[in-house]
């Protein structure tokens, strides 16, 4: 049950100029699932992307790792869902290098052009020669209006496809940015989510896209949790076709440059904040605040480990007022210094906590009818500071644990 | 439904002579419950703690520390539940100040003897009236016998009362170790647990009661983590009477020393993992090993990754051994230059992962017969150096969800 979320129109997806997809169901894990997702890129494209930090990252990983590094210009993106790929060893590098030559065969491009991604269930084999069987259905499929199937095509334990786009005015031309992205568990995503993928077309200098991508993912998939868990397999990836005809941007803070960056920014928080929406079991979309901080490190300290905390995530299930556990987060959160008498908590516009201690006003009835929202917006000032830091999370439901207690999901 | 633990039986847990324990039913939050506990110690008698590193620490924490800083000797305890006494700001304190004040006057010693400890709701006003009207009630029961009692006394979403006792020789003479605890939510301890208390008569020198506190602490409820949430209220203390008649022991690495030691820490590694037996919701009792790694606390790093990890979590819930979710934890729990390639995964006795792939012998039932146990070892073997940490933790079951969105438990 998302909380307030519903499956995109393809209408509003905007297609991007020079990006074409398709997908088939190839059956890697079960039959008539939309599994494996083809995106071509014209000739010219850029791309840039950041990926996750857990040291067991997914060999398909290791391969764009070094497919970007290597600099031949990307051509393809291939998706499979139904397998990370990932605590597979050796032969998992094998089977994800196996999956880029046979496209790039097809395609008759370079096997370093091509990304490979994975999701799924870990420290399986991957089936690649079913990957392999169902590319001529995927590439028959290519179209640029086919992002909506490309949703689809990614999804795991997600409920709906997750889908964002805008257009911007650049140079006197119109520019698209569209992009997806899936969850829905494993989620605490470092550099990176799950997966995601942004397209534009805008006309911007390679060498932008590689701070556009890591300042986009600091600033939406960098700043959710669902679980705590951070994947194997976390990909965030910008693609810029070059296509839509405007005067090169070659600086991020020139007026076109900050155009493209809040177009760039807001679809990649769209799609970030639907994965929250869509957390597995997930009843409520929690917006956690941290003000007054000196850094931002530590606003993030404290807002994570509140957004973490089992106790403030039942809570929030609950829809019961339990306002100490919030305290009791940010008082282990790790910031050795903090006064705790200097400390406001808000929900909402309900003032519950000042200078440490229940605020003399507060009517539980107060925090009760908050807590019963749908959205709901966690705020602490710490009093030492001016930083500030923000995530995004959901509540921990009976639903998260039948989900993840399922036989492999 | 506790994982292998009973309520203890009376008979096996050895007075310590010069603690008398009383209890008490005040009403501090729900009729007919044993609420509070009071024990009185012998004069002579030394008392060390270790107290949570939550910033948000409730009052009675920091009178404790107060109370145990200024050196007048303790001569009692009382514990309430109920009511945490945290997130309450300057009235917190003077009420846990009136408790002590209270309880002093009636045993004609001064307020600073006296360390108050609290559990239950936090950021809620403490009803001292009903603490104080408790007290003659408490006292009139005091008894040498009464570890039991005071093991009810403590309990908060306990399902069972947690006491263990052991007796050793030293210097000719029988010494006891008696202990109490209690959990059972919001348990990652840092340098305590929520409550535990372990009383001896061994004639220590009252010098080496602190670090023998912090030993047993680091070696027992400092391992152990049900719902990764660190208590605003933990606290552990040791009490020794120094009643037992024997040759005062100096240092702790002699033969008497080692003695106790091995006492007072198989007494407090039981109170621990009884916690853990009955976390909130538990239903199997989880050991987590690593070994090979460079250092102590990387090896902690990543038995508390996958200690905490809700997906490992709820797989062992489901007894299904979808064990990559424990090499996604390992990958990152932080160790930054861990290389995936070298680590070893065991399952009680089954090979699972073996230089960071699936072993080819590994079978998937064989992983299925050991999930199915109530008692599970996962070790892992970081193999990058000789270091090694144990931490001991439960699954993720609906119960766990169930008993904290409970309004207000």
């Amino acid at each position: 049950m998302p909380v307030n979320l519903t499956a995109p129109d393809p209408a509003t997806l905007s297609p991007v100029p020079g990006v074409r997809i398709g997908t088939a169901m190839a059956g890697v894990r079960k039959p008539n699932r939309r599994d494996v997702t083809v995106m071509t890129l014209a000739e010219g494209s850029a791309v840039a992307g950041v990926f996750t930090l857990n040291r067991f990252c997914a060999a398909p990983v290791q391969l764009c790792r070094e497919h970007l590094a290597g600099g031949t210009g990307v051509r393809a993106i291939v998706i499979n869902t139904g397998n990370a790929n990932a605590g597979t060893g050796e032969d998992g590098l094998v089977r994800a290098r196996r999956t880029c030559i046979a496209l790039a065969r097809q395609l008759e491009i370079a096997p370093e052009q091509v990304l490979p991604f994975s999701t799924g269930v870990i420290m399986e084999t991957l089936p690649v020669e079913r990957i392999e069987a169902g590319l001529p259905a995927a590439l028959a499929d290519l179209k640029e209006d086919n992002w909506a199937l490309a949703a689809e095509g990614i999804m795991t334990t997600d409920t709906l496809p997750k889908a964002a786009s805008r257009q911007v005015r650049i140079g006197g031309r119109t520019v698209t940015v569209t992009g997806i992205s899936k969850g829905a568990g494993m989620i605490r995503p470092n550099m990176a989510t799950m997966l995601g993928f942004v397209a534009t077309d805008a006309v911007v200098a390679p060498a932008l896209l590689q701070p556009l991508v890591k300042e986009a993912a600091d600033a939406s998939f960098n700043r959710i949790t669902i679980d705590g868990d951070t994947s194997t397999n976390d990909s965030f990836v910008l693609i810029a076709t070059r296509q839509a005809g405007h005067a090169e941007i070659t600086a991020l803070d020139s007026a076109e440059g900050q155009a493209l960056r809040e177009a760039v920014i807001a679809v990649s928080q769209q799609l970030a904040q639907a994965i929250v929406r869509d957390g597995e079991g997930a009843t409520k979309f929690i917006t956690v605040r941290i003000d007054g901080g000196r850094t931002e490190a530590e606003c993030r300290l404290a807002a994570y480990a509140i957004a973490h905390s089992p106790l403030v995530k039942t809570a929030f299930f609950a829809s019961d007022p339990n306002l100490g556990r919030i305290l009791a987060a940010v008082g282990y959160a790790g910031i050795d210094d903090l006064d705790q008498g200097l400390i406001d908590l808000f929900l909402d516009d309900v003032h519950v906590v000042v200078q440490g201690g229940r605020h003399p006003d507060y009517q539980e009835a107060d925090g009760q009818r908050v807590m019963k929202q749908s959205e709901i917006t966690v705020r602490v000032d710490l009093h030492r500071g001016d930083a500030s830091a923000t995530v995004w999370t959901c509540d921990l439901s009976h639903d998260y644990v039948s989900i993840n207690a399922d036989y492999r999901s």
